[in-house]
């Protein structure tokens, strides 16, 4: 007789997985596919990190593993990013390398909560935020959010609550925020973590797409809030997605118990993409022309989108996403993306993954691709609503 | 004012991290110093796997993330090993790459047991176990095993539990063992297996030295338990640790919670190091040479160490290590473990991280390492012990 499967364990798949898979189908039956679902970056590793990590092979050296917190160096090139990008002083001390943010969040959720706190995420939101809570016995408590406050929580729509508000342990922010692109204004966010800190609400400050803005700048909560917990990674703006690396800064009290939960858990990031990550940091002309990229990707979709009749956009004041209300052409995301794909061979994200009340209305188009990808993109999504 | 740390994240540091900073403190300062302690092979990454990623960094193609599950040739080559190696037919579709064995055990443990759910692990054993388990809710329940049962559960063992064996919802085996190296004879194992079936016990077969034995074979419970969770990496006889690269084989019905899990948890494993995987089945002479290399090293631990008083050791059958019962030499092995480094330069990990109750009296010796070191580990150990 079969045996349990815990229920705490069981978490939704990911709807999305569902158009890639019709992507891919439609791919290698030779179709024409605009991959504008995928989140990740088209480009690489660049080249002088992938330099000196052929170099580091080359020699022979073995690969063993590193202590849990990460190699010193690494740890040593973060923090001197914070005082470069954002003249903000992090010490080493505080940074922890972790496998991708993934690790990261599971490193601090562990660390932070208890079995039965609750935090709040944003509604709509990245979907795996729910669902690590969730498996870690922790409650998601959605946070709706819409075109009004940028699709970010403000201090007035965390009171619109109600008693809600008063039973938070915790709250997730991410600006620029998938699947929005949208940036919390710089007193808006020092507003939140205040209102967090007033109510001995922990705030996890997911900063994966910083570095990646068009004008409006993301400001890192490091300056100002100690006790938050920072989440980044070397996904997206140092393009390593499948290298696994990410990082936490860490509230000085919290470092010594996640280095022992990290020991457990993971024993060590991977050691080849340590040394990448270190590298990468020298890498920052090939960095910014990629978001250079990006910026004029995001031109072409917000010209030629509307065109389109996608006319209702959230502002993309970062990451490589634009969030479109399809309200006007659809009550079914997921069956409005299938169509499109295959009547044009553009692929985008239906909004359900992100929003389970709403999502139903919203696309997402990600424009970390090539732009001729972009400009075709948009002439056959002309094409097809004419 | 900070706020809480979660209880439930908090677990001990491992002691040996104390006896490993003062090996390599003494290490940088210039003095000789034998690594018996590290569990790890001191060879890296075969040659021609080495090879084959260099190629495909030298080919610039961009490394992004692969499906959850982990590439389908390489899940196809680890199902293909159970075939070669055990003559066991493994499906691939029940095989999921994953982040080292470690992230293996974090999606194990959560599908499988719920919060306040009971898992056996042999003392002494692992610390991980106890440590993950406890972290995600999960009692860890002792199971004392000694020399009389080659430091391994027998089903007597179990029974002798008392009470308590009724309680157990899962129960985790190592063979061969860490600390002792020790194997499960292939009934004794077939015995447990059938005695975790009747009791509706979930058995995790933690199988990461498995290909390092010497002349008793280890077997995979893969044969005849298709209700076990199998746990395995590419850490030990594959020699890449710092890759963080494992695997899983699952029961049919846990594949699909696993997938959406590991989407949200982890992603998806280092691309890179999955390539590596590929490759390195490939590399079996190389793995051939190392395992003869710790033959050589187990015969002069085996012929030198009675002579420098530790007479006392577990049956090393496998993995790299020697269990040594030092109760007549000591009853603080932590103390013991560093005077004998600060006097003879050779660094062992004491028993107190393995077991909590006799690890007083226990030192493990690893050889992972170069036979010359083993060598000069006996002649520095036989001078003091005199």
């Amino acid at each position: 007789m079969a045996l349990k499967i815990a229920q705490r364990g069981t978490v939704p798949p990911f709807i999305v997985m569902d158009v890639m898979r019709a992507a891919a189908e439609r791919e290698a039956a030779g179709g024409a596919t605009l991959h504008l679902e995928v989140g990740q970056p088209s480009t690489g590793l660049p080249r002088r990190a992938a330099e000196a990590v052929q170099a580091l092979l080359a020699s022979g050296q073995p690969l063993g593993y590193t202590v849990a917190l990460g190699l010193p160096e690494l740890r040593s090139r973060i923090a001197g990013h914070y005082a470069r990008t954002h003249g903000v002083d992090v010490p080493a001390e505080r940074v922890v390398a972790t496998m991708g943010s993934s690790a990261a969040f599971v490193l601090a959720f562990l660390s932070a909560f208890e079995v039965g706190d609750r935090v709040g995420v944003t509604q709509p939101g990245y979907p795996a935020y729910r669902h690590i809570l969730k498996a870690l016995g922790i409650t998601p408590v959605p946070v709706p959010v819409g075109p009004a406050t940028r699709f970010q929580p403000t201090v007035e729509v965390l009171e619109g609550l109600g008693e809600t508000a008063a039973t938070l342990d915790g709250l997730i922010v991410t600006s620029p925020s998938n699947p929005t692109g949208t940036v919390m204004p710089a007193d808006e966010l020092r507003r939140v973590a205040a209102w967090c800190d007033a109510h001995k609400v922990r705030l996890v400050s997911d900063e994966i797409y910083h570095g990646i803005t068009y004008g409006m700048d993301a400001e890192t909560v490091a300056g100002f809030a100690p006790d938050a917990i920072i989440i980044n990674s070397f996904s997206k703006y140092f393009c390593m997605t499948g290298w696994r690396l990410g990082w936490l800064v860490l509230p000085e009290d919290m470092v010594r118990p996640v280095e022992c939960l990290a020991q457990n858990l993971f024993i060590s990031p991977p050691t080849l993409s340590q040394h990448a990550g270190i590298a990468v940091f020298d890498c920052e002309d090939e960095l910014q022309a990629n978001v250079a990229r990006y910026a004029r990707n995001r031109e072409v979709l917000l010209q030629g989108l509307p065109g389109a009749g996608f006319d209702r956009l959230a502002p993309a004041d970062g990451a490589f996403y634009l969030y479109a209300d399809v309200a006007h052409l659809t009550n079914d995301s997921l069956g409005f993306c299938r169509r499109m794909l295959a009547e044009t061979g553009v692929a985008a994200t239906p909004g359900v993954d992100f929003d389970a009340v709403e999502g139903d209305r919203f696309v997402r188009f990600s424009f970390a691709g090539a732009t001729e990808d972009m400009e075709k993109a948009v002439a056959a999504l002309t094409a097809w609503r004419r």
